[in-house]
């Protein structure tokens, strides 16, 4: 593949070229949160803007996780100080299920997915049947926007009425599918049944959901090649695929990290934690440091597409591990303050166990050496911050497992 | 009200000036539409388009009805030859139950309906509730544009889950409302029952059904103002109502004629007739005097707001009076065929009642004086047209019922 593949000339950048024009979105973006958005205010109120140039000074700025984001939002509806517009200045209001508001800023493709549409293999033109809801949540927009903007025609489905999107399909023979990867499957099995031709489809970009391997092919044997976008309805576009199909390729619209979930700090590169994105490009919705609650990990070098951007693996589970034993809360924040009060440990794991039906917790931690004294000063520690009694096991380095889990719950109820 | 609370200049011209800025327009889209699209090649095959300078000449233009366009579409799938674009080009594609296929040009506001908002006093920044469904009929769209182009907010609502809907009232309390007046009633009520403040609605623009003045005085009684808009999935906005309250004042970007309803004859001014609307600004989609099938009529005079443009009344009932006589279809263009074949006929009206259970047809003929050589001749006419026989009854200048019907079934089945 060429550049010419490419969506626009962003996308081939150096890491140098991106970093700059990227941190120098980034501080015109920290300005304008810190000025218009209250919640930001707050957040940055000790951070200069035009001295967050690099990764290790936006590391410096706390994680605003979506669980802040609803509790903000009750405390001062509808956008808990988040957004910088007025409520009658944003394009479009959403409710997502919690419920969560969403706004949409008015800019075209305000989510940002014509870039992954492209890397999909979607061209001006193509006709594309979009079954995600207008109603209510975002989705349906985000992928609308993309399209539109890419100069496709969109056929606004829904996710319903299958009967109704067959006879669409027999009649405007779409070339495109964008959706869920679930339903996709439902429409072509349901056409089988009804002997409705599907060929038409020759492409799909698929969202909201885990595509499997087996359920990929199924779709590339009936000759529809596929390709994922990750979004959410806060975000819009946080990575894509491209056809080289080597993890997701993050998009030029946002800055991403993966921290140690519950912390602010970013982890190695490989490393699983949650992934934290910074929108560079909503003057409606200047969320920063945004932990999503998702687990990846950045994949190392670059897509043999030539896309030079960061690339991060699929989704790999849900970061917020906040959980209670023994009817107390424990939060995988006060964990890493219990790790962070001993230099000696460079990673820990609370395992939360309940052997005879008692919930009991062990914190493991990797440490190059240590002694009971070590062990002692630590569950002191966890009783003081946690406000529970724990036990405390010295593992060696690179022994705990690389799956962003910093509270594993084994606990089972059967 | 003055000038100033026009959406735009267009709304204060004079008739000289619209008539001059419209039938150019309309050049350009006979021009267009002969080129482009072949439906429209076919009609316009024998009309110069720069001939077509005022109405007179309009006139002599034939009138493509709704039906003509299901039959199209049936046999030249999806849009029988009416677009001028490829599927690929237009922006976004619909299925109207029918099913008929509306396509929607990529323009800002294609459908023409941020002045029926403004009109029913709508601003920007306003928070608007869009309750019309954004799935495969392009009715969310059609309000959706306009209140976007206008500058407002729009929460996209949809049809549906009104208990959720009265939770986004509650957390981002709309001041606006657009979609069918009978869903706002239903949603005020809900609202009532369960103690739900909806006195954030200052405003509703309403679309889709009658509106009743009982309906109207409800809302406005709870401090609502209503405005309607008289829209199709086919054409957008044709007209709107404004704050006068006098009618309906014709869109900027329609020429509306009244026709006999089956013919392509404009009537009187205030006689009721078939509405028949030609597009002047649709690049994708240029209907040329199109059948909408409703009824209505030309109000005379100038709305007392300050605009210019013609008045029609509300919706009067359907044009198409099509029926079956004996078990054989008889339709408003036959009858009018039989009147024009008698120069004494000034206006006809073909009663069908069914004495005794058996089918009958009376033509009564508005004529200035007439004998028994005229009855034969109108019912051999008759006989020879419909292949049916009838009676015909001679009755006097101005007798007849305005209200737009060539065929009165009165039959009953009791």
């Amino acid at each position: 593949m060429t550049e010419n593949n490419h969506y626009d000339e962003l996308e081939g950048r150096s890491a140098d070229e991106r970093s700059k024009g990227q941190f120098k979105k980034l501080v015109a973006q920290l300005v304008h949160a810190k000025e218009n958005a209250s919640f930001f205010s707050d957040v940055l109120k000790d951070i200069d803007p035009s001295c967050i140039t690099d990764t290790k000074a936006l590391a410096g700025i706390p994680v605003t996780r979506k669980s802040d984001l609803v509790e903000g939002q009750k405390k001062l509806p509808p956008f808990g100080g988040m957004t910088a517009l007025n409520l009658g200045q944003i394009g479009r209001l959403f409710q997502s299920p919690g419920p969560i508001y969403d706004p949409e800023g008015r800019q075209t493709d305000y989510w940002r997915t014509a870039r992954a549409f492209h890397a999909a293999g979607f061209r001006a033109n193509d006709v594309v049947l979009n079954t995600l809801s207008y109603h209510m949540t975002p989705g349906g927009f985000i992928l609308d926007g993309g399209a539109s903007a890419l100069g496709c025609a969109v056929i606004p489905a829904g996710p319903g009425n299958t009967e109704q999107q067959l006879e669409i399909i027999r009649d405007l023979k779409p070339n495109g599918y964008c959706g869920t990867p679930s339903f996709l499957r439902i429409l072509l099995e349901k056409a089988d049944a009804q002997n409705v031709d599907t060929s038409c489809f020759k492409k799909a970009l698929v969202t909201g959901e885990a595509l499997p391997p087996s359920v990929r092919d199924w779709f590339v044997a009936r000759g529809i090649q596929v390709g994922q976008v990750y979004a959410t309805a806060d975000l819009g576009a946080i990575a894509y695929e491209s056809l080289a199909g080597e993890g997701l390729i993050v998009d030029e619209g946002v800055l991403v990290e993966i921290v140690r979930p519950g912390t602010n700090d970013p982890v190695a590169i490989g490393e699983v934690g949650e992934v934290v994105v910074t929108n560079l490009n909503s003057q409606a919705y200047p969320l920063i440091r945004f932990g999503t609650g998702d687990l990846s990990a950045v994949l190392e070098g670059n897509s043999p597409c030539g896309r030079t951007n960061m690339r991060i693996k699929g989704w790999m589970g849900r970061a917020d591990q906040t959980t209670k034993v023994k009817g107390m809360f424990v939060h995988p924040g006060q964990i890493n303050q219990v790790v962070k009060a001993h230099t000696q440990i460079q990673k820990g794991r609370l395992v939360v166990s309940n052997d005879d039906n008692r919930d009991a917790m062990t914190l493991q931690c990797e440490v190059e050496a240590g002694n009971d004294d070590l062990i002692q000063a630590i569950a002191q520690s966890m009783q003081t911050i946690c406000k529970l009694r724990g036990a405390v096991e010295l593992v060696s380095l690179g022994s705990l497992a690389n799956d962003g889990k910093v509270i594993d719950d084994i606990r089972s109820y059967k």
